[in-house]
């Protein structure tokens, strides 16, 4: 036994707050208690469960109402929603895309879609996404501005785009951020697939760049069974991301012509059903996953050798997923603890292994990953869906 | 008026046809009228509606002993069963790919999303499809053996795979199609989009190449809203196809590792569940859809100028959509047919633009297309829901 850590103890921790279930308990479970079966039975009613009916127009309507976004393009996945995003954006083959090595791995598959090559940036523990200082550092180092944007002095690729990813919901330091981009000529897009519902200054996030991408998959905030969408305040190129989407065909009551090779990606009203369901009980779910946090947080005061992960300052996370981090000295501890907890029937899990770890990205630019590498090893995601925060269910 | 058609008259005899319904009517609709409910009730009781749950295994499942083939792997759609069919059977950047002039755009765009050309092909206009032997003696004049495969002497690229694609559910000719692959060594992937439920000598459509792909959009035979699947016989193949549509994440209880850059190309469960009752009621639909193109056959017999498109020889369609073909002398009055029509509120289409024509594929090589071309000019679809086929629908 490590003198300071001990997994037993922080499995009663855990075990505390989940109290009064018995069973398994999965890393993030859906709720339905919403308007989800009066709107599906109207699709199925009616017919339209596909890519025609109200519900996909209603859904992207109400998506911008709650970002305050001007204009949602929903799509039928959030790696549909990136790879649009980075098109919209002007990605070519060849060009190079900034993600962080801490993402998911539809970050760096939307980049490859594109014929472009991911590039891996460094995070910072506070946000858990890409730290500005250290990229701006970085970028100061290795670029140099040419006639159509920044290059990269060793590969003599373009860097045409900046993707961060808001972690679990926390958003990532924006407005710093937002200073490298315009003083390296790099384009924002964000990866906001975790993070409806997380604010940075009081604004939506996936609202600072020119293109974000959502994502409602199961396990996210609100779920369309498949999901995710593309946020834009520019008219235009929510036209071109509507139409990149539906095939490009061109409007005629008959005709079938289509301009451009172009995508399958529009979401089937039956899923866009679900997902106006889902938005109605968005506040009841943010208040629910906040309350968790809030239990996870006072229960893991004072236990040794791990820390819970809160919100930056300045910024309203979701508390999408919520996430341990074990003390650097007791790291050898972790799978002992993810072993513990999932025999346990309590469902934990470890970071993604980093994108620049994987067999198809070794050959791809990355710069120091010291803090998304000491993230990788420490980190653990516990138990958070909504319902778990319910007062009903987790307090005594 | 032009001697010998009347577009009045045949506006008449569509209408008798449908002359019990007095409301617009669509070109398809689906019809829900089983368990599609009761599952999607389930699938929101126990909260899987997304990644995981019960309904895509057992949609896989349906669907290979309904076809007869080995292995089917549902994904989100049948442009996304295309392009993993072509990934599987090795289609490369700058391969050019042999399919129809006259298809639905999917077909195109999924050859264009690996990176290879699509090579245009005349069709037969007793099956709508591939003309297996004007095709043989296109390759003949063109095609040089490599040791990599078939090439086109006229640009240099290997001629790897032919997609032919079932129109309107008519199969098109394997057997011969099957010789030509083999005496030129190039493989038959089949777009089967529009054909589950129809038959080539007694065996499903779908199961003549090792890959073939299905779709179940809205306007399908069956529909999951949006979807598809991806058939084969090769066990190995089908591993792949599920590897590839599922982020190529490698099996482990937490680790997140990912092995090749792959796609999220899933069916959410709950789009499973739907499809799960659409099979149970395959039989009706057929039968219903037979009975309808029955009585458009009767009743367009002897009516001037135009004719009613039926099933090839050797084959059972599933009439998924019936379609009219003008004499070609008055293809003129196209146009005025589709306006009668849609201004009535009987819901009706020409053939898909031909795909040399778009301005994406111009360049793209093609052979004569005069069939095709005829075919363009002189083909109306006209409405084809199962419920218009029912008994007590449509007769008196």
């Amino acid at each position: 036994m490590i003198t300071g850590f001990n997994r037993e103890a922080v499995l009663d921790v855990i075990q505390s707050v989940l109290s009064r279930e018995h069973g398994a308990v999965s890393l993030h479970e859906p709720s339905f208690n919403g308007n989800e079966w009066a709107y599906i039975k109207e699709c199925l009613d009616t017919g339209w469960v596909s890519s025609v009916g109200g519900f996909v127009d209603r859904f992207e309507t109400d998506l911008a109402a709650y970002t305050g976004v001007k204009r949602a393009v929903a799509v039928v996945n959030g790696t549909a929603a990136l790879h649009i995003c980075l098109l919209l954006a002007g990605i070519q083959a060849d060009d190079e895309v900034l993600i962080p090595a801490l993402t998911f791995i539809a970050t760096a598959n939307a980049v490859s879609y594109c014929g472009a090559i991911p590039h891996f940036i460094d995070c910072e523990e506070r946000t858990l996404g890409v730290d500005p200082h250290k990229l701006a550092m970085y970028l100061e180092k290795i670029t140099v501005q040419q006639a159509d944007g920044c290059h990269n002095r060793r590969t003599g690729r373009r860097i045409k785009a900046v993707v961060p990813m808001h972690t679990f919901g926390h958003p990532v330091d924006l407005d710093p951020l937002l200073e490298v981009c315009r003083h390296f000529c790099i384009e924002l897009i964000e990866d906001a697939a975790e993070s409806l519902g997380s604010f940075y200054k009081g604004r939506h996030t996936g609202n600072w760049g020119r293109l974000s991408a959502l994502s409602f998959n199961g396990n996210k905030i609100i779920t369309t069974g498949g999901g995710g969408a593309v946020l834009t305040n520019d008219e235009e190129l929510a036209e071109r991301a509507k139409h990149l989407t539906t095939t490009a065909k061109v409007p005629h009551r008959w005709e079938f012509k289509h301009d451009m090779v172009a995508f399958n990606y529009r979401l089937p009203n039956i899923n866009a059903a679900l997902g106006c369901a889902q938005m109605e009980q968005m506040p009841g779910f943010l208040a629910s996953k906040r309350r968790l946090s809030e239990l996870y947080l006072a229960a893991f005061k004072g236990v040794a050798g791990i820390s819970f992960v809160t919100e930056p300052a300045g910024a309203s996370s979701n508390y999408w997923l919520n996430a341990l981090l074990i003390d650097e000295e007791f790291v050898t501890e972790r799978d002992n603890l993810l072993a513990l907890t999932n025999n346990m029937g309590i469902m934990t899990r470890p970071a993604w292994t980093l994108m620049h770890r994987l067999p198809m990205f070794v050959e791809s630019p990355c710069m120091d990953l010291s803090v998304a590498e000491s993230l990788e090893r420490r980190l653990i995601n516990i138990p958070s869906s909504a319902f778990l925060g319910r007062d009903t269910y987790a307090t005594s």
